[in-house]
């Protein structure tokens, strides 16, 4: 049993959580932060983090606070900078203001922080408590713990699937198999990550324009054979965003492409356009987040070369069935029952008529 | 809102299901029935149907009553018969009995009783309330209900998949995809249904026992080569339970088959034993209830012909991925998305670390 005041400290934690989601998808490279100040019981002020460049959430706080907060209890999901970034280092600034204590859900693993920070405001006599809420806070913040600690992007796979597992008919027919409202919670998901990519089989059935609902997010192609049709929506609309990965074999092709594209040539591994190679290069380029939309080949790749950090299984309660009906996960597959991937802690939910099934592949 | 009376009513009627369902698997050609009587508000008797031949749940009730029930009230989960069957006339029973109220949820669509004897026992001054909990009790006896309106076997598909939809690795390997818990409800599964049929590749790669966990149901297999494994387990073991279908094509190898086994020879249709006579010759040997359990091509079959009522897929949380893995529903698929069944009220479980998806196929 937690205390009463425990309790109420969670559910101010809690709030960080949705504060700091109000910017999802806009703060890359950036965590997502927010920042409540309390005394007595009550909120006397709170931000969060809304672009990187911007402040950060303690200090949209401190700026958005019309009393003094000497002696609150600051709460914020990620542990505050100690570093000269974009901006000051909060804790200075936390310290300054008398602050009595502080509850931060996660460190920042980012090595130039690391608990320096929680040791600094310790050592200024301020209380910390670290950890409640940690898993929730990790997940919160799930791209930038893998960009931080791995230095790759983050990527998610998204399939929207028959029951039975096919993503178009024997006669190619894939549009739509699940309902609207599963389409615009994916339309959604684009808002979260920096990068939607698809193959280029994908690209020429169905011209997507892979928009979000409130941002436009960088576009990646593979496309083996760069032949990409110049009518194409993502190459007419803000090529300046589209990132085009092809085979160096195709170079004598790249005078069709618009200026403003970036074109990748590179070698191939097995007839096919290494996953690796081209995640390092999305991350060189500031992409933290890669958003998997298909086709079937494109996400068989990414699953095969163990890159997908997690999926959402959109399935439709229909049967399409077909042996040459195109299944979800293409390419080779797994040989075995113990070598492919299965969800760990998955989740699952109504969507519409669909379900979606959601986690993280354990490899 | 309902009275408190018959929220009492509601009560006991759902009770006459669980008592009903205690025979589920072993009343077939029968329908489940529970029944209860009742007088002020107190349990006098109840009873179910055991089996086909023995008594009625009325029946039961009535000479396993240890007190008059004269004034009671029964509750039935379905029409009781008026027809000289092996038993006789429940219907004058009752009367007989002075009962005073009866509440059935169901009428019984057998054109030999379909409301004749709630008009005799109403015509006998008892008050007779019939349609509470209709729905349920037409889902209890689903099978019951297409025997009598279709003269056909109800057909209820199983599969075992991961999560993209695959049946085996690209290297066959598909023990075991589900967990044990799966598999555990997937052999009481087995009980409820007269028959378990499968493709003749099934047979060939998994040998399987097809038992269930309280009883030996038959076992169908649609070999078109007749050529079954002669170690099968399911050859060796109580062989009158067996029957296949095979080519007529086939007729030289019948001498290989041990007697007891039935072994029907069919035309076939464009290279395919015809599933709608496999599914009138079953029910001609008396079969109501079929579950197939695969392979891929066998299932594909019987979905595009229509014939599947019922579905329970066993969703393993695992990503197998593969071009040429084998699809759960194979065959030639539906060509396109408006003519492909889809599930209608369909209900989702966890079950074990799997989830399980299971409704009815519209078409």
């Amino acid at each position: 049993m937690l205390k009463a005041e425990s309790k109420r400290d969670l559910c101010f934690l809690k709030k960080t959580f949705s504060l700091a989601k109000k910017a999802e998808g806009f703060t890359s490279p950036n965590p997502l932060v927010g920042a409540l100040f309390v005394k007595n019981s009550k909120i006397l002020s709170f931000g969060y983090h809304h672009k990187a460049g911007g402040p950060h959430a303690e200090i949209e706080a401190i700026r958005s606070a019309r009393k003094n907060l000497r002696g609150s209890t600051l709460y914020i999901n990620l542990e505050p900078c100690c570093h000269f970034g974009r901006t000051g280092p909060c804790v200075d600034q936390i310290i300054k203001r008398g602050i009595k204590k502080v509850f931060i859900s996660s460190i920042d693993p980012n090595p130039k922080v690391k608990g320096k920070s929680i040791r600094k405001l310790r050592k200024a006599g301020i209380k910390v408590e670290v950890g409640l809420y940690k898993r929730e806070a990790q997940e919160l913040n799930e791209v930038f713990f893998k960009n931080i600690r791995e230095k790759k992007p983050f990527v998610v796979a998204k399939v929207a699937q028959s029951l039975d597992g096919k993503i178009a008919t024997q006669k190619g027919i894939s549009q739509w198999i699940t309902s609207s409202s599963s389409r615009k919670f994916s339309k959604k998901l684009r808002d979260k990550y920096d990068c939607v990519l698809i193959g280029a089989n994908t690209l020429i059935k169905d011209n997507p324009s892979l928009e979000g609902l409130k941002k436009t997010p960088f576009k990646a192609v593979i496309s083996p054979r760069l032949n990409i049709p110049l009518n194409s929506y993502i190459l007419k609309k803000n090529p300046d965003k589209l990132i085009i990965f092809t085979s160096d074999k195709s170079k004598y092709a790249r005078k069709k492409i618009p200026p403003g594209v970036k074109v990748f040539f590179l070698k191939e591994e097995k007839g096919w356009l290494p996953i690796k190679r081209i995640l390092k290069i999305l991350y060189f380029l500031g992409i933290m987040s890669v958003f998997v939309e298909g086709g079937s080949q494109t996400l068989g790749q990414f699953f095969i070369k163990k890159e997908v950090d997690k999926v959402f299984f959109f399935i439709a309660p229909k049967i399409i069935g077909g042996k040459t009906a195109l299944s979800s996960i293409g390419a080779e597959g797994f040989p075995t029952l113990d070598s492919c991937p299965h969800l760990k802690d998955f989740r699952i939910k109504r969507i519409g008529r669909d379900v979606l099934i959601w986690g993280y592949p354990q490899y």
